[in-house]
């Protein structure tokens, strides 16, 4: 843990920078593959499979036969879980339906603009020792919910060609139209470009690691377009003297498990729980099966004693954290004034998990300060706003020479004929 | 013109295709260019700019000065006009305020969505023969309206050292914060990282040349969002037998005008309209003063003629088109099953100039079938949504153990122990 005690001017501009990029350039690897792919379709996914996941396919779809196998493999218990967080995401989503607007904005001239599902998505869900059905639901069920025609999932397989039951009853609740065993830059070159089997999408969705990463950003560039760029995942706390240095620590470790670059930062104006964080954070460290990578990543931690909670806002809106937990008396009146962040966790009583699987907003979020720009995923994210526009001969009269006027000082004569063309054929 | 009577399926792919990009590798120049800028700032930028724009400049800053003899040498048609064009384009974003969402998604769990301004925004007005005015409008209106507290806009000088009058006058109408003069990679470049005088934005907007658009597509990699990928503008006009040929030709027209490598669709059912148009093009470009640069996008425009109205939405949907022009009897019907375009012009009196001007729609729009995946420039491309999310004792209740269970099955257990601690201390 790195401690600052009101910090200087120059400290914190150490305590909100984020840590600089492995300089390895993955490029060359990955565009490599990425070509392979548009080349060879299947064939080339088949083979990068065995060499990387060990499993050997005879096609990438799963099969009804799966589908029906895993719903047999996860218990009951498991199963009301993810239909609960599945159905408080729908919720929360389908909330965020836009009702579209009209207005007209001078006379005979309507505007208005309407929200359209984009037709073809594909979502990341990597493997790993733990399957990640929690981002299934994350993804897919706003999918679902936008009115995506087709939502292709792509998560590698394990190396006996099968994928994790837990993961296929996610997607099944969730609407996945297909899952595809592929992992790694061969599912996001399968989805950017389309092979035989996999349908080309417009837009990629979900996590990875940095292999999957540069490949979501090489074939932004121009093929297809990604949710966000993505970096460790990260969160602050905030604790004035009202918090439970027990539950401050249980939050930090939350986010420390997650890997050995996972960001934690806490700002506190409480003297209280500046100094006994550490012994709290020891104690229930020890108890993680993860205690290895969770304690690698508390070496980078911050731990900040602030003199108030407007230092510790100046900090946050600097920082612009993915997460941001707010253990403090008057959580909302803070809330009010933050500007940089993901997603707010509001109390005591509301701890990151609760968002991270079951609350019903989406835990796929901006990191590495890319908050102060772009929204965590929602459900704009599977749409795009279509304008539209339409004059009557009164809004020729409104705005013909207007048009005409700024299209001659454009010296664009052809625009300007456009709307001449229309005056005068709307002239009494 | 290439012609195409009732296509066959291989003619559909070859009509909806978009031009392979100029494989010309720019990357190595641009990052020279943005290095340089990063690590010399002001000194870098001002020698770029007697480089490339032959401007010998002491200060990057626009003065009040400058301003004040701006507003004497637009005259007051013009200023009136933009002002006009400004209302307008502010009325369609004011309406497009989101008013944020709460939801109480299960008992004692409250999610809610706020949308807040993205605090710096710098904007991108290329120079020219031409002054884009119409540009700074469209992008620093919504910025305004937003609320994005510095909206930076940089533009390249003259070589005299000043900045078309037209665009300082709109950049004051529409609430730009300060005008920069630079424009190119450096300007891109001064905008992603920040100089002595440029200060750093976290999103970038606006058209450019392949350098501009390659220098963007390098920043947006990891130190700073941008609008969107950009390609050859375009419009497509569908069109039936009440249609008028002069019409149609002149908005094909105000398309080609724009470059060499602008794209023309016209998909028509009329007979009547596939025959005359071409005579028709001709007659109206011989008029035009940039008639050889609409020449030459004409030859590879696509004419087409179709059976019915669902062949022609086929196509267009297909294609995607930045702009779409409906010149037919029944407007409403076909607009309301398009998927996949940027902005509809709707009708015989919408020509798509009252949309680049003045009708009150954003003319920064996705090309090159970008609007499969992305939506034009809107209120939203100014904001960020951040979630939220409280939970109470009831909460806890509600969701606590779903939360244990799901943390438990991706074996992140100090994820299960922060909901474990606060299941533990609600228990009555």
């Amino acid at each position: 843990m790195k401690l600052y005690q009101y910090p200087t001017a120059s400290q914190l501009a150490e305590i909100i920078k984020r840590p600089t990029k492995d300089s390895a350039d993955l490029t060359a690897t990955v565009r490599a593959i990425l070509d392979d792919v548009r080349e060879r379709g299947n064939q080339a996914v088949i083979e990068y499979e065995q060499r990387f996941d060990k499993a050997a396919l005879s096609s990438l779809a799963v099969t009804e036969q799966e589908f029906a196998e895993a719903e047999l493999l996860v218990s009951d218990e498991l199963k009301a879980a993810l239909q609960q967080a599945h159905d408080n995401i729908a919720r929360f989503h389908a909330a965020q339906r836009y009702a579209g607007i009209e207005v007209e904005t001078v006379a005979g001239v309507r505007c208005w603009q309407r929200s359209v599902a984009i037709e073809r998505v594909g979502l990341y869900v990597p493997g790993g020792t733990a399957p990640l059905f929690s981002t299934v639901l994350m993804l897919a069920t706003p999918a679902r919910i936008a009115g995506c025609a087709d939502i292709v999932l792509c998560t590698p397989p394990r190396s006996d060609g099968s994928v994790h039951p837990a993961i296929l009853v996610a997607a099944r609740i969730a609407g996945v139209t297909k899952v595809m065993k592929t992992g790694g830059v061969q599912a996001i070159a399968a989805m950017a470009y389309g092979t035989e089997s996999v349908p080309k999408v417009s837009k990629i969705f979900g996590p990875g690691n940095q292999y999957v990463q540069c490949a979501k950003q090489l074939v932004s560039l121009g093929d297809v377009a990604i949710d966000m760029p993505a970096g460790p995942s990260e969160v602050a706390v905030v604790a004035d003297s009202t918090a439970s240095a027990s539950f401050i620590a249980a939050d930090l470790l939350s986010q420390a498990e997650h890997g050995v670059d996972s960001q934690v930062l806490l700002v506190t104006t409480s003297e209280s729980v500046y100094t006994t964080i550490g012994d709290e954070l020891d104690r229930q460290l020890s108890a993680l099966p993860r205690c290895g990578i969770a304690t690698q990543a508390l070496d980078n931690s911050r731990i900040v004693l602030v003199s108030d909670l407007d230092a510790a806002l100046d900090i946050v809106n600097r920082y612009a954290p993915e997460h941001l937990i707010l253990e403090i008396a008057d959580p909302h009146a803070f809330a009010g004034r933050v500007v940089n962040s993901g997603s707010i966790f509001l109390g005591h009583l509301t701890p990151e998990s609760a968002g991270d699987y079951a609350s019903g907003t989406n835990h796929t979020l901006p990191t590495n300060g890319y908050a102060t720009a772009y929204s965590g995923v929602n459900l704009d994210s599977f749409c795009r706003k279509i304008t539209y526009q339409e004059l009557t001969a009164e809004g020729i009269r409104s705005i013909g020479r207007t048009v005409e006027l700024m299209a001659e000082a454009e010296a664009l004569y052809a625009h300007k004929n456009a709307m001449t063309l229309r005056i005068n054929s709307t002239q009494p």
